[in-house]
């Protein structure tokens, strides 16, 4: 190529003056780690942090022929049901292959189900294209679409599409109701009330908006429930140094897999109504509730149900993704939020803000959308839709058993029932020398069981301290996402571990 | 629906006591324009603002049956190609629809060219899905092709497939280069250099983050041409007040059309160089340059012939885009950035800034790679692709000098040459009694103009207001995407209009 000879020179040169500069000054970098937004310096982000670097190094170790005691890396960091094997829904796919690719709609192998779907969303889209730019807030039909699925969710209480926001993915809206409500300077800066433990997500945004994190503990010993009385001790807590203003809810929640009770839900609606707090409500995993006596209540529902006095004033806003539930379209980055009791101009903001950035991506949109149409009993692609559809969750419903029961069978680890999401989050008893040993090494407790649980066993899972836990308490979060039977094989091997664990620390070897 | 009774006693409850609380207080909304984040008040996105949303109302008007002047709205607000009539590149699509549903790899209708690509695409997915998350800087083999690609542009300069990040369109990554860039309080808060007229991403970004927007003006006389002096005497200014940390790029320009010579860039980044400045190139047009006489030169390329002691200390990054040059896939939401000369640790927080939101869409990261590596003369594709990529760069080609040409022959209306990307950006004159209108009625003379073009010939375009420009002078900015046609009527309704409107209010009526 033309430049190799000199690229020889060049590399001399660089090696030669690195820092030096033409006229002899020092030339220093612009951002360094000094200079850097300390914002950003502040984020942690467990889910992909060092554990999975770590796994990525191991990785192609593995690749490159290296040996360990096991032949590959399991990846039970993160929610990414596809790359576990889940298979694609069907009739999602066809939807938006027809979309991408509108020659296909003369394809006979497609069915009209799929056809008609792609036509309506492509006649809302610019030049009929899912190559145009949507409007800021997602094509006009789909968000029709989101609404009249909400209504029949929630079994009649009425939706506004123009209350509906396309988003890219989740994290997309959450993020960006919080830079509509982070604002203020030392007592006065906004408190965010999260649970702990929490999706990181959460602490990560308020860290990088320099918002005040306000923790209210989830109760392990009553499998996670949110305790209305945490809630208040938080709150008066926090008012000494900040102003809350918002409160997050996951639920059913990610990490901890508790799916909350219509009661539980009031109870929170009340204490915001009363303290005057914006609730951000993440019911991404809507869809994946297993426990039978467990049952999904939007807090959109629950909040009509308190009568008008609170359907009329709370701020709420609620997401959802394609990410999760029974699709697990995580790649697409589609998702929505719906808007309830914004102050108008706020909403204008609002629009005016996402238009900064043009658009959610259309595909994602499109599999947003078949999400809420999806094929009906009286269409011909229902039975295919319905089986894959009830195939995923039944299996995640026996994983998720099957994942409580080993673990719980394992001396020093109590996992609480996964009633809902995609994760275990089991507590783990660490012997005292184990962490003195990290503490020694500079690192978390679970960071250490964590370490030591990928280098022996090729199992990658995230430490409970990304997410936030009780002091002296520690835990790990596992997805129940792999194959039944390689779930086995993961959880016999965590259990093999933890036994080994417990021996060494325990001077009992 | 069950609750549909329910609902009339609420709308009456509501009326009754909107404001009301049940103890009696009032209950204010949390989120007013009062607590609203400050710094998204002080967003402006002309792009998507006032013009466009009259345009929207207009346009419903029109189809509930209104009747106007005209017959339709024609936005030439934004460049969204698709949405102008481009049809999509074929090829492009077809890769993308395979990765969507695979499926499709069996149909003797898609090209063989098409299927290894999507084949390779989706073996570097989890799973070997669309619907898994990807590393977060993105998919590692559309990285490595993306490097290819950029060594063969500029003719051999190295580049390493770890600087590439894949981003959520162009915009995503200069915010997000941006969030690392800026911190400090009051006279050290960071500076961004940006050229005036800009594309309203920056100043938006800027004002969102609360950096201090620091303009260097572009040279009208000189076709938009970017000024050393210019540059430096903004930097000057600037150093009094803030700290300048930032020069942003945009070349080909947004929206004034210029393409810079090597000899100018040369100059900004001895100058970035000197000053210790960090780069932002935004190359989003660098497929889009129509003057005979001009050429895209990257500036990654230019700073490598100035020699080692500048190519191995610049910091720069560089931004590229699915949106434009001949694909106009904006609805995908896909594009890339390459870092150089970052400090390795800040690489590192620019990973973990990432990892927070994931990974950018699937697909877009799809269509990314198909720019990148598009059928090659030796490929049965490449025929049909060719001719489809220089019929739609060709009658751009034509519509810049159309629309130029046209321009240039109203009396009142100057126009550069559009020597690349897609905008023509005109100074237009506007006679001092509509100057004064237009300050009695609070708004900007060329908004009042805009509007009135709007409402009397459905012609939507954005004033120069929007971008930035010099005192007392008056522009707009329009796409030249409309097909020749549709711009040839376009061009003569906005001369007719621009002469009625001198007319009246130079009194000569």
């Amino acid at each position: 190529k033309k430049y190799s000879h000199f690229m020889q020179i060049c590399n001399y040169s660089i090696c030669r003056s690195s820092a030096g500069r033409l006229d002899g000054k020092m030339r220093e970098k612009t951002l360094t780690m000094d200079t850097l937004n300390p914002q950003v310096k502040a984020v942690e982000y467990a889910v992909r942090g060092p554990i999975v670097i770590k796994a990525g190094e191991i990785e192609r170790y593995l690749e490159e022929g290296g040996t360990k005691p096991f032949s590959e890396v399991i990846k039970a960091n993160i929610g990414d049901a596809h790359a576990m094997g889940q298979q694609p829904i069907t009739f999602l796919r066809q939807v938006v292959a027809l979309c991408t690719f509108p020659e296909l709609m003369d394809s006979p192998s497609f069915p009209e189900d799929a056809k008609w779907r792609a036509r309506r969303i492509l006649q809302g889209c610019g030049g009929h294209s899912l190559g145009s730019y949507s409007a800021s807030p997602g094509v006009e039909c789909i968000r029709k679409d989101i609404a009249a699925y909400i209504e029949q969710r929630d079994e009649g209480v009425p939706s506004d599409w123009e209350n509906i926001y396309l988003t890219t993915g989740a994290s997309d809206g959450i993020m960006t109701i919080l830079r509509l409500l982070v604002s203020g300077k030392d007592s006065s800066r906004t408190g965010v009330m999260i649970p702990i433990p929490q999706y990181p997500l959460y602490s990560a945004a308020i860290s990088e908006m320099d918002a005040v994190q306000v923790n209210y503990y989830l109760d392990e010993d009553n499998c996670w429930a949110l305790d209305i009385n945490e809630l208040h001790r938080a709150h008066q807590a926090a008012k000494q140094h900040c102003q809350p203003r918002v409160i997050c809810i996951i639920n059913p929640g990610n990490p901890t897999g508790q799916v909350q009770s219509k009661k539980c839900i009031e109870e929170v609606l009340h204490f915001a109504y009363e303290e005057n707090l914006f609730v951000m409500s993440d019911e991404v995993y809507q869809d994946n509730v297993y426990a039978p006596d467990c049952q999904f209540h939007s807090f959109k529902k629950v909040l009509y149900e308190m009568g008008p006095e609170y359907f009329s004033s709370v701020e709420l806003v609620s997401f959802h993704s394609t990410s999760k539930g029974y699709t697990g379209e995580c790649g697409f980055r589609g998702g929505y939020m719906e808007v309830i009791n914004m102050d108008p101009e706020v909403k204008a903001q609002l629009v005016k803000l996402l238009s900064v950035r043009l658009c959610p991506p259309l595909a994602g949109q499109a599999a947003m959308d078949v999400i809420v149409n999806p094929p009906q009993p009286e269409e011909h692609t229902f039975k295919q839709f319905h089986q894959e559809k009830s195939s995923v969750l039944g299996a995640l419903a026996e994983k998720a058993k099957l994942t409580e029961q080993i673990l719980n069978a394992v001396p020093g680890i109590k996992c609480n029932p996964v009633q809902g999401a995609m994760y275990a989050f089991p507590r783990i008893f660490i012997p005292p020398k184990a962490v003195e040993e990290a503490k020694a090494l500079g690192m978390q407790p679970d960071m250490l069981y964590c370490l030591r649980l990928l280098e022996e066993t090729g199992i990658c899972v995230v430490p409970g301290s990304g997410f936030g836990q009780k002091d002296r308490t520690y835990h790990f979060r596992m997805t129940i996402l792999p194959s039944i039977e390689k779930l086995n094989v993961l959880l016999g091997k965590v259990r093999d571990f933890h036994i080994r664990f417990l021996k060494e620390y325990s001077g009992l070897e």
